[in-house]
């Protein structure tokens, strides 16, 4: 296993692939279904994130759609907290609050069950992706505007000239690999 | 914990909140949030469905788009296994290999990257809901063109009704609650 968290961006790294020009021209997208592939990288990660968190004791771990339903639900249970999905619009069949934000074109919306998290409890934001920040800083949202402590975003991969952190400002953020 | 797998679906029976007249009237919906909420019914499904496959020496576990990735994600975990990702049409970045299935209206479409198993590779597919079969099946045919070998299907919940096992003859299906 890596001794430090920098071994472990050069492990995870080589795992993550660069499609260039997707998905448009000019964008070199950062593809992590080779680590998933590959039990060991997914594992070094996820104890990655585990071990940064663990500071802090994390009632519940949202999830946002879809691929960080996968880190997401892995980081629960490593944590032994519980898992919530905050997805796409018209996605949960049970009493929910929304959220708007903006992306490049146009507007997304992400929503949440209103009994998702308790007040007052600690809650990880997880997503595969840290780009501008907008999906993040709306999971965030909900959780708040449900009464739980958001106490950090973390992240496989932070795209840093995007600028997401400036969104998220005053909560611990964990990214395990920064391009 | 639990010490068989009916005290199994007893206590994660109860952590599956039926939604009536959702996604229109006339059905029940079957609502996993709160088991997944729940970090230890979590743990309690995960350790089932591991320990019904335990015959098999499992390579990759495919989770079906969206939560199919939750449980499939941490059944890959489970088992020390490598995690892929079945997505709907247009969401992959790299090349990949499609398959058609129908749905009560019209088609979906479902994609996987050609480099996602190996040949030979002993697969698991794994969804959250068994209904007329159609998505699964069509997972399994994915890996089967890329030389996989379906082992087995898991899913947390089953709509025995629907028949959608018919669509999966001749492999192992583990399904832990069943309506």
């Amino acid at each position: 296993m890596p001794h430090n968290s920098a071994d472990v961006e050069r492990i995870l790294r080589e795992k993550i692939r660069a499609i260039p020009d997707y998905p448009k021209r000019g964008i070199i997208f950062r593809d992590i279904t080779p680590l998933l592939k590959d039990k060991n990288a997914t594992k070094i990660c996820i104890d990655e994130m585990a071990k940064r968190l663990s500071r802090y004791k994390i009632d519940y771990v949202v999830g946002i759609e879809a691929r960080g339903f996968i880190f997401g639900s892995l980081l629960a249970y490593k944590l032994g907290a519980g898992f919530v999905p905050a997805r796409k619009k018209g996605k949960l069949p049970y009493s929910k609050i929304s959220r708007d934000y903006a992306l490049e074109y146009g507007n997304e919306t992400l929503e949440m069950h209103d009994d998702a998290v308790e007040r007052q409890s600690n809650v990880v934001v997880v997503d595969d992706l840290l780009a501008t920040g907008g999906t993040a800083s709306a999971a965030g949202a909900l959780v708040e505007s449900l009464g739980g402590r958001v106490v950090a975003y973390a992240f496989v991969v932070e795209l840093k000239d995007l600028g997401g952190r400036s969104k998220l400002t005053g909560k611990d953020i964990v990214s395990i690999v920064t391009y």
